[in-house]
C-alpha cells in the first residue's frame, strides 16, 4: 500500500518502520523536522506538509492529543482536504470521542473512509510490531486496514461500526490502569503504615490474584517511590482522564473512580508533580496518611 | 503433628481433608453438627466441644467472622483455656485486626503462640491444597506451622512477625478486588452505554493489560449481569470492606476508594441484593447512569 | 444613561424595567420577539438586532449561558464589532470563567470596557430591583456602573480588578446551594429512614443553627419531594457544575464535593430528571437508601 | 425536682447551675474531683459517687462520649442499677444510637424510663440557659422533664417516642455543620487561588444567601487560618463523623459527604492536627491545590 504516516514521536516512529518492514511504501511527516530522517535511511519518503503525505491510499496519524490532530486534520492544507475519495484515515492517536467524531463526519462529508485504531502498549511494543490494536469503523473499511495492522500489531480487536467507539474503549483502558494505581496506592498506604513491607506485600499480590503486568509494574514503582523519568507523565494521564469525564458526562454516565483520579492528578500537578510519571499519584494516599 | 479444627464450612473442610491426607492426626469440630461425617470416614476423630479439639500441638480455625472465633476462642470452655502451654493457634479466618491482636494477647498472656494465617483461595483451591497463605508470627513459630501449611497451601508468604499484619494484608486483598470490580463496573457502564458490546470489550481488556484472573472472573459476570448464586455474597463483601475501614481509620490512612466501595455495598444491601455475588455493585454505575 | 439591554428572560426583563424606572435611555434586544413589547409600554426602544442596542454608554447583557452570549458578543453584528470606544460592557450572566476572560480580552482590543456583572437572587428580586451583585473589573468602570448597579441592587460587593474574579464567585455560590442540598439530603435520608419526621427535623435546623434561607427553600422542597415545577432546572445546576469544575480543573483546585454534584446531577439527567428542580438531587441519597 | 447531675465539663457545669437558679434540689457528680466547688457554693450536693447523684425523680447526664456513659451507666454502682423505678434519665449527651439503643432496653428493663436529649448550643449558651434542646422518649416522659428543660434551654424539639432518634438527629447536625466547613473550604480554596480576597469573598456570601452562623463562625476561622484554640477539637469532630457512619450504615443509608468527611479528618489527624479546631479541614482542600 501507499501510505502516508503522520507523527513521529517514540510511538509513531516504530510504528512507521514496521509499515516500511512489511513493504509499503511510506511517506511520512513531522511538524518538528529531523524526526524523519532514521525512516529515510529505511526507504521512507519525508514529507514537507501534511499534504504531501496524503497522496496515497491511507494516512496514518499517531499524534500527541486532540490539538495536534486537529492542526494537520483539518484547514486548507489538511489531511481532510487533501485525501482523495474513498482513501482511508487510520487515526490510532488517544484522543477525545468529540474529536473523533467531528473527523468521522468531516471525512464522510468529503467522501473519505475514516477507521479510529487507538492502539495499546509501550514504544518498546510498537518498535517490535506488537501492539494491540483497537479498532471500529464500517466492516469493509477495517477489512482494507488488515496490512496496515499487520505490520504493527500483534491483534486487533474490532468494537463495532462507528468509529468513536475505539476512542472510548482507549479512554477507559487508562481510566482502568489509572484505578490500578489509585487502589494500589490505597492498599500500600494502608499496609505499609501497619507496619507491612511493601516489596513482600507486592510479591504476595502479583503472585496470587493480580497476576497482570499493570500490577507489576507499577506497583513496583510505587513500593520503590521511583517516578522519574516519567514513562507516561502526569500531565499526560490527566489529560486522558479529563477526555474519560467528558465522554462520561456526554453519555450521562457518572463514574466517581474517575472523579477522584481526576483529584488526585490536580494534587499532584498542584504540588509540583508535573515531570512525574503519573504512577506517582499513587503515593498520594501515603501521604495523606501522613508518611512522607 | 497432632491438630484440632475449628471450622468446617466449605473452606475448612476441604483443608481438613489435606491436613489428614497428609497424615496428621486431626481432631474436626464444627458448631453445627453433621459437617464432620465425611472427614471422619477419612480419619478424623469428631469433637463434640471446642476444648476436645484443644489437646494437641496446634488447631487451626477457619470461620466465618470476628464473632464466631470470638465465641469458640474466649470463655471457660474456649480455645485460649484449653490449649496447652506453647501450643499453637493457626488462625486462618479473614477476621478483623483488632480481634487479632486481642488474640495475640490473650495467647501471649496464657503462654500460647499465635500465628495468624489468613489464606487466598477459593474452595476449590481449598480442596486441592492449593491455598496461598498470608503469614504473619514469630519466625520460630511459623517455622512450626511448616507442616500445616504444606498440607494446604501452594505458596506461603511471610509478612513479618507481628501476627495481625496478615489479617490486614488478606483485608488489603479483598479490598483490591472490590476496586477492580467497582473500576470495571464504571468503565463497563461508560463504553456499554457507548454502544460497544461488553463481551468483546472484555476480550480486549483480559487479552492485553488485564490478563489477571480477577479481571476475567468478574468482568464476565458484570457483563453476563449473572449475580446469582453468589460465589461471595454481598453481605461478606460488606463486611470485609468495613473491617478494611476499620483497619484504616485506626491508622489513620484515609482510603476514598475504599469509602465508594462502602457506599457501593450499602446501596446494593439497602435495595434487595443480599443474596447476591458481592460482585453485583460491579452494575451500580450503569444503574445510575440509567441502564436498567 | 444611555444603555441597551440584551436578554430580556425572567431576570432581565425585571433588571430591564427598573433602568427604565429609574429614568434612563433603555434599548432592549431579545433574540426571540414579543419579550420586549410590556418594556416598551414602559418606554423602551425595541431593537431589531443587538448591533442597534449598542449605541449608547452602556451595554448590559444577562443571557442563559456561554453559546447565547458569545453569538452575540462576537461576529460581525456582534456587540465587540458595534460598541463605541470607551463605552462598557456589564456582563450581568453566568458564564464560564474562560468566557469572562475571552470577553475581557476582545474589549480591551477593542478599547472597550468590560466589567463582570452576575448577579444572586430570583426573578422576583430582579423585579424589585434587590439583587445582589458581584462586581470585577478597573476601579473607575466599577465607579461608571454605580447608576445601573443603584437601579438593580440592594448592595454591590466589589471583588477586585479581573472581571473573571466575579464569575468565579458566581459559580462557587451556586457551588455551595448545591453543596447544602446534597448534604440536606443526605442527612434528610439518615433521620428519614431512622423515622423522624423531616418537616420536624427541618423545623429543628433552621430554628437553630442553619437559619439561612437556603436551608429553609431547599430543605422544604426536599422533604416534601417536590420538585415541579422547576425554579432553577437540573440541567442549568448540571452546567453551573461543571463550569466551577472547568474553572478549579484550569486553576489546579481538586474539589470533591463538586464532583460529588457532578456525578449526582448526571444520575438524575440519566434517570428522566430533565425537567426537576436541582434540588432533586436531594432525593438520590434516599433513593440509594432504598427509600422509594 | 430533685435532680442528680453526671459530668461537669464545660457544658454541664452550665447546665447544672442553671438548674441550680430554677430552684431544683441537686446533687452533683464528676469522675474528676474539683468541678463541684463552685456549684456547691450555689446550693449543690457533691456526691462522692455515682450512686449517691442517683436517689432523685431524674438524673441528667452530660457526658464526653459512650465510653464515659458506659462507665456511669452500667455496672452494680451504677444509675441503672441505683436508680429507683420510674425515676428518670435524661441523657443529653452526644453519643452514638447505638449507645442509646442500649440504655433503652436496660431502662426499661429496670423499670426506669429514659429520655435522650442531647443539646445544640456552646458553652455561653449553656451558661445563659439558651440551649436548643433535641429530645425523644415516651410522650409522658417528655412533658415530665419540662421543669428540666425550661431551666436549661430556649426551645425544645420533640422528635418522636424513640429516644435514639434524637441521638440520630443530633449526629446529623454535626455532620451538617462539617458539611459547611468542608464546602466552604472548597469554595475558598477556589477563588482563593483564582485571585479573590476571602474576607471580601465572606462578606458576600455571609452577606446574601449564606446568613447562618455557621458560615460566619467557621468561614471567618478558615479565612484567618486560625484553628488554635480549638473551639471543638478534631478529634471530636472525627467521632462525631464516625458516628454518624455508623449509624448510617447501620440503617445502610450511604453517605458520600460523610465519607469525605471522615477522610478529612483522618488527613488532618495523621498530619499532627490533634489539637486543632475541626475547622482546620477546611484548609486540606487549598492544602492540596498547593496553597501553603
Amino acid at each position: 500500500m501507499k501510505i502516508g504516516f503522520l507523527g513521529l514521536g517514540q510511538m509513531g516512529h516504530g510504528m512507521a518502520g514496521n509499515l516500511l518492514k512489511a513493504g509499503h511504501e511510506v511517506t511520512v511527516y513531522n511538524r518538528s523536522p529531523g524526526k524523519a530522517d532514521a525512516l529515510v535511511t529505511m526507504g521512507a519518503v519525508a514529507a514537507a506538509s501534511p499534504l504531501e503525505a496524503c497522496h496515497g491510499d491511507a494516512v496514518v496519524t499517531m499524534l500527541a492529543d486532540d490539538k495536534a490532530l486537529e492542526a494537520l486534520a483539518f484547514g486548507a492544507q489538511g489531511i481532510i482536504a487533501s485525501l482523495a475519495k474513498s482513501a482511508l484515515h487510520i487515526s490510532c492517536s488517544t484522543i477525545s470521542v468529540e474529536m473523533s467524531e467531528r473527523l468521522m463526519l468531516a471525512h464522510a462529508k468529503a467522501g473519505q473512509r475514516f477507521v479510529a485504531a487507538p492502539v495499546f502498549g509501550r514504544p518498546d511494543a510498537a518498535a517490535a510490531g506488537k501492539l494491540f490494536v483497537a479498532a471500529a469503523g464500517a466492516a469493509r473499511d477495517i477489512e482494507d486496514c488488515a496490512p496496515v495492522f499487520e505490520a504493527i500489531a500483534q491483534r486487533v480487536f474490532v468494537l463495532g461500526e462507528h468509529p468513536p467507539s475505539a476512542n472510548l474503549v482507549k479512554l477507559s483502558g487508562n481510566f482502568l490502569i489509572a484505578s490500578v494505581i489509585e487502589s494500589l496506592g490505597e492498599a500500600m498506604a494502608l499496609v505499609g503504615k501497619g507496619g507491612v513491607d511493601l516489596h513482600a506485600y507486592l510479591d504476595l499480590l502479583t503472585s496470587t490474584l493480580f497476576s497482570a503486568p499493570v500490577y507489576k509494574t507499577y506497583g513496583g514503582l510505587i513500593a520503590d517511590g521511583k517516578f522519574e523519568p516519567a514513562g507516561f507523565a502526569a500531565p499526560l494521564g490527566q489529560k486522558d482522564i479529563r477526555l474519560t469525564l467528558a465522554a462520561a458526562e456526554h453519555l450521562q454516565v457518572p463514574m466517581p473512580i474517575a472523579n477522584l483520579l481526576r483529584d488526585r492528578f490536580l494534587t499532584l500537578l498542584a504540588n509540583g508533580g508535573e515531570r512525574l510519571d503519573w504512577s506517582a499519584i499513587g503515593k498520594l494516599a501515603a501521604k495523606d496518611a501522613g508518611q512522607h
